[in-house]
């Protein structure tokens, strides 16, 4: 095959692991990485865990060095350099580093440019003040921790429900800061079982977090060394605030692309990831996937999937035939030692998915009655009555023992049925679970419901 | 329905399980427990923990009471009594209560008698010195503990090399004995693949057990205070001995019986738990299951398919039609801090059924990089090559850790490649697993072997 150019928008996880791909499958092909910011390939996950200070070295949080991607893998690496148009038909970009701006041809283009904060709305005045935040690089990152190490803060307000409000609010809470929610429902973000939301609103308050609920944010502001979160029931103040609403794909620039763009402007790609233009990819937070369970369209920016479509892009872009068929809304996190993990469907969006969803919830021992150190392991399921298969499951409880809820996004994924659950051959001792374990428990229950 | 009579050879977990569904389904029915013993349904599973001193009561082992069983379940139970005799065609057993031999009518019979130790036709002299021991019964558990608490012994040999010789080993080493593990081969029993073999007897040697292996006992004799094990390579000398060379199915009574056995005697059963009598129904540690993935007999007697297969029974006994198609092989244990885990087949019984089975081994940390606490996984995968199906997996590593390889049986149940595995929506958050969740590592390794 003759050398080919391709031109990768993004240097994190999908787009690195997509160049990785292609110079081992293609080492004679030019893959040039265009990156905005100073870093790349850093593990965005772990912040939350850095601002605890649990992770001790910035360094550590770095999963690729320049070095390795330029020197051993020999990737074309450009920092600093950002992507300002795509031409499909003409098949270019332009990119603008420093007051420069460029025309790069190419034969094949990933986008993997992830997303950037959504702010839902919220106004903030006096945006560079630097106590009013996201967390999505490590710029971010790097400030509030340089924030709390200098400035000594004492209140701290976390707006949002998602999963890095959760792991913030941990964090800021760890540092020994008064440490508020504030968040426009009575329960956190929708992807958690009301159920699930309750007990880790309940943790929270136990753990000394304030609850500042049903709240919605009208503006956030300055005053002098304060900053005021005003809300429809009244002003909050904080020495700095962490605005954690979710992210939004980074795609504006593709708007008139001509590039198809779905869910909330994330790039719509088929199966084999690439776009309406079949010589442009799409992979990572910055592209659209399909649910597995319902096969509907669905916007997922979570770190597996984007190292997983780099690598299948990769691997398209380099000639293969690599499918990926979607996501099973599988997450987990943890609240203090409370751990908290889901898969698929919640019974509102399977009602929503036309499906006759019922919700059942038990709690049991991640060990036997009689073993010690057994922790109440809490279960909520949700099957379709019609023909018993799981529809998606979330878990609250030890922090070893969430973690089962990969075997729950495998049998729902296979749309196996209670019964067919019941039957499996799960692994028991007494050290690691109770005789029936909670995923067998959850098929025993759930024969009742259909 | 008119009424009918069930009766039912053995009070464990089979046996009981089994009842309780019969009487929750047909009130009306008879149903009768033999157990020859004097206990019923106690944890079995439980019992090396309560000889390590983890487990503190011994009641605790006790999962139901005969008041129980029998005043809220309704189920007549006879304890002390040994069925002698079935006779299928009759439809009649004889019982064994002290002197008395009664002969008892049924419409419906489960065997569920379980398993007896077996020694391997290692010859035991002065048997009744109650220094030399297997470990089946709560009497048994009894025994050792009263000798352990009272006579204060000092050297330990544990003859074997499966699970219950792993969990022993612990439990002697934990109570400050010198504990010998004597085996006849250089590895453990071969459920276990040599590179997991081998990281157990390291660590077993690490933490003073001392390991006297490749040795044939050829007898275990009583000298004075002393136990002498004459091996090939000489004489060892113990304060106390316990042989755990496996169990064989209790089925000794049914040999003339036109009940037709299979593996070591296990009563052979079809999907329903029916035996060669469609009226007689087996179920546990007495009965042969089929293999999911070779689709062969098996004979494994472990607590999670005694207590399914107990429900099934009972359920189809009352008149279900439920089904029960095998066994993965799944087993999890640990020694020490060190957990181990197995599903299905190794590379050797996989080349023994005709697979073209390519076996790869890893470790990779149950944590990203940069997290603290995270310890190495060792992992051994067994493939097939034709068509990149996982055939068999097994697991050394944190005891936080290994539990995953019930994501392994069902992936291996359902037939998936290592293609289909690589694309699972696994949960990842750091203080969880690494962002390839060692599932998917190994499957993203076993591609390069297919």
């Amino acid at each position: 095959m003759l050398s080919k150019t391709v031109l990768i928008i993004g240097g994190n996880a999908a787009g690195l692991s997509a160049a990785s791909q292609v110079k081992k499958i293609q080492p004679g092909w030019k893959v040039i990485v265009y990156e905005k910011g100073p870093y790349i390939s850093y593990a965005g996950c772990g912040m939350p865990y850095f601002l605890q200070g649990i992770v001790s070295e910035f360094e550590g949080l770095l999963e690729l060095t320049p070095e390795t991607v330029v020197k051993d893998r020999k990737i074309e690496l450009n920092l600093h350099h950002e992507v300002k148009s795509v031409n499909p038909v003409k098949k270019e970009i332009t990119v603008k580093n420093g007051g420069t701006v460029e025309t790069i041809a190419f034969d094949y283009l990933l986008l993997a440019t992830g997303a950037l904060p959504s702010r839902r709305g919220i106004e903030v005045k006096h945006p560079f003040s630097r106590r009013v935040f996201t967390l999505k690089s490590l710029d971010d990152m790097l400030e509030i921790s340089a924030l709390m190490e200098e400035q000594k803060p004492r209140r701290c307000g976390v707006i949002g429900g998602g999963y890095i409000a959760v792991e913030m609010l941990e964090a800021f809470q760890a540092r020994g800061l008064e440490t508020h929610l504030v968040h426009r429902r009575d329960q956190l973000a929708n992807t958690f079982e009301p159920e699930i939301s309750a007990m880790i609103l309940e943790k929270m308050k136990e753990e000394g977090i304030a609850l500042d609920l049903n709240r919605d944010v009208l503006e956030v502001a300055e005053a002098g060394e304060e900053i005021i979160v005003r809300t429809d029931k009244g002003d909050l103040i904080f020495d700095f605030v962490l605005i954690a609403t979710g992210v939004d794909p980074n795609t504006a620039f593709l708007q008139d692309s001509g590039i198809e763009l779905g869910i909330k402007g994330s790039v719509v790609v088929n199966k084999q990831l690439q776009t309406n233009f079949p010589y442009i990819y799409a992979a990572g937070d910055c592209a659209q996937t399909t649910s597995i369970i319902t096969g509907q369209p669905a916007y997922v920016p979570l770190a597996p999937k984007a190292n997983k479509e780099g690598f299948i892009a990769g691997a398209n872009i380099a000639g293969g035939n690599e499918e990926f068929a979607g996501i099973g809304e599988t997450a987990i996190t943890k609240f203090a030692d409370m751990g908290i993990a889901r898969t698929g469907l919640t019974q509102e969006a399977a009602v929503k998915s036309s499906f006759d969803a019922v919700k059942y919830t038990f709690s049991t021992s991640n060990r036997p009655r009689y073993y010690p150190g057994g922790e109440e392991l809490y279960c909520v399921c949700v099957i379709n009555r019609d023909d018993g298969r799981f529809l998606g499951a979330q878990m609250a409880g030890p922090l070893d023992g969430v973690k089962r809820i990969d075997v729950f996004a495998l049998l729902i994924q296979q749309k196996m049925t209670v019964g067919e659950t019941f039957k499996l051959d799960l692994a028991y001792a007494p050290p690691f679970s109770p005789v029936y374990d909670p995923v067998i428990l959850a098929a025993r229950l759930g024969r009742k419901h259909i």
